[in-house]
């Protein structure tokens, strides 16, 4: 089978590039062994030594380099994104990346005549605004940023484009990703990883919320594995709607830093300062932290079991196990 | 002041033409009168003598037709859409028009750079699939045909872009707007116009449906009002979220049938045939057909007082109060 993965050079799209290039015979829930990788990002992710895999460039905004990208695919995962804060600050951008980019997509497959199955990388940004505590996979979509609104979009189109049998999509609202790998970024949610990534690298970290905050986190290992089930469930499984939110776990700054303190030793919990940022407090505290999650978990879908779960499996994938 | 009306050669479009040529004084909401009212349609709307008025003709599909059109407006009403039907049996026709078109009007309006009103003519059709009674304005939007999710997204970009502030926006989710004038179309929803328009007319008509069928309505006039009292609401009225549903009156059909009876008599009554088509039944049945709608009565909407006021307002602005 030929798999195409969009966004690939991001950080979820490599760790899901080797996950996929690392499994055994047929992927769960297909019947044939993974013949071709398409890795595609804007620059080429780098090659791999694997004889399946082939990084190559495509603009997700141009619709003939993305039709020439799926061509005979039979599953996608589309990951590229403009993120959240950059979308914001280049309204045109995320609306080219983020929707244009979905529906090019979208058309493409479906002019394959396939019907392909394809794994969307949604968000829980979807949701905003006055929200219920749980928020709930009925919760209405009420986006209050372009990003959210974009991924809100590609979801409603996922959905109908399966209704009609043109593809069979599956979108998954994804938590904030926790630890993730490498430098910070312009995200709010950057600080989530840093506070932890860099105490354990031997480097200081600035906390800017307090302490109290409380997030709704998914390990990347845990995303990996999510993008791989839904991949592999029958349409059926799913029925006549396509989106659903990932089961994540619910945890405050301050157990995250507990926890932090706890595994790695007071040294390295001391590299962390509480530093208040209001603007970035207020962003925080505007996301949701708490999820029933229930459809996600009926479908087989599940959260890191605490935040050391998270803390270890940083440690293990990313530092081999040792503390900077 | 400059407004714009797209779709104005459609039913409610002539109306709104209509309301506002004969408004005197600037419209509420507004402190400059109406300079001039552009009313496009693929077919240019015919000329009404008034010298504020210009029909033109325009393409919502493409988008320097678009920019053209808003160029300096004040106001628009976006009223133009491949109906439900259509948009189900041309998939390509319903996301060029009821998607791109809408995408192309937001984007014209933000180039304009004069952050002008929008009303846009949103529908109940954004809802489906399995859903509470009554559905509510915070009931989430599982659209189950294209044209429902063409306007699920139409209201999210259109609070996105007010949100941005690159227009002010408002979205109206209509009820089933009954009694239209003129000839069946391919609605589903076409008979409950039908049952009640032919007899009046003098002409035989078939009920497709059962009479304990329940539908959420709406008149003409009402719904030309709600544009009205939209336009002229403040930004604030609506805060962060830009949609509403509108109060409507929900009804059975043997409840609009007796009606017709007690208002019209029995020979007119009597033209109606019951002839169950199990496929439009379906269809109907799958609509929600009541809705709490407090949001729009708060915002000052308001439905039909009963289906007599349906009914009479009918006889009176299409029959000149005659019984054919």
């Amino acid at each position: 089978m030929k798999i195409v993965i969009t966004g690939a050079a991001g950080f979820l799209g490599r760790k899901l590039t080797r996950a996929l290039l690392r499994a055994e015979g047929p992927l769960a829930g297909f019947d044939r062994p993974l013949r071709e990788l398409v890795a595609a990002d804007l620059q080429a992710p780098p090659e791999t030594g694997d004889p399946r895999f082939r990084g190559v460039s495509c603009d997700i905004g141009d619709p003939s380099a993305v039709a020439a990208l799926v061509e005979g695919a039979d599953l996608v995962f589309h990951l590229a994104a403009i993120v959240s804060a950059d979308a914001e600050a280049d309204f045109d951008r995320g609306m080219r990346v983020n929707l244009d980019g979905t529906r090019h997509l979208l058309e493409a497959l479906r002019a394959g005549g396939r019907c392909p199955r394809l794994v969307f990388a949604s968000s829980v940004a979807v949701y905003g605004g006055t929200l219920p505590d749980p928020v709930t996979d009925d919760t209405h979509l009420t986006p209050r940023t372009s990003y959210g609104t974009q991924k809100a979009v590609g979801e409603l189109l996922v959905n109908d484009y399966s209704r009609k049998g043109y593809i069979d999509g599956r979108s998954l609202r994804l938590p904030t990703i926790v630890v993730r790998a490498g430098k910070p970024n312009l995200a709010a949610s950057t600080f989530a990883s840093s506070v932890i990534r860099e105490p354990l690298a031997g480097e200081r970290a600035v906390c800017p919320v307090a302490p109290e905050t409380a997030m709704y986190l998914l390990s990347p290992r845990r995303v990996v594995a999510a993008f791989l089930h839904a991949a592999g469930l029958p349409a059926e499984a799913f029925g006549d709607w396509r989106s659903v939110v990932l089961p994540g776990l619910t945890v405050t700054v301050g157990e995250m830093l507990e926890t932090l303190r706890r595994v790695a030793g007071e040294e390295v919990a001391a590299r962390v300062r509480f530093a208040p940022d209001p603007r970035i407090q207020a962003i925080v505290a505007g996301w949701p932290a708490r999820f029933a999650a229930e459809r996600g978990r009926a479908l087989g879908f599940s959260a890191d079991a605490d935040f050391e779960e998270i803390l270890r499996a940083h440690m293990e994938d990313e530092l081999g196990g040792r503390i900077g």
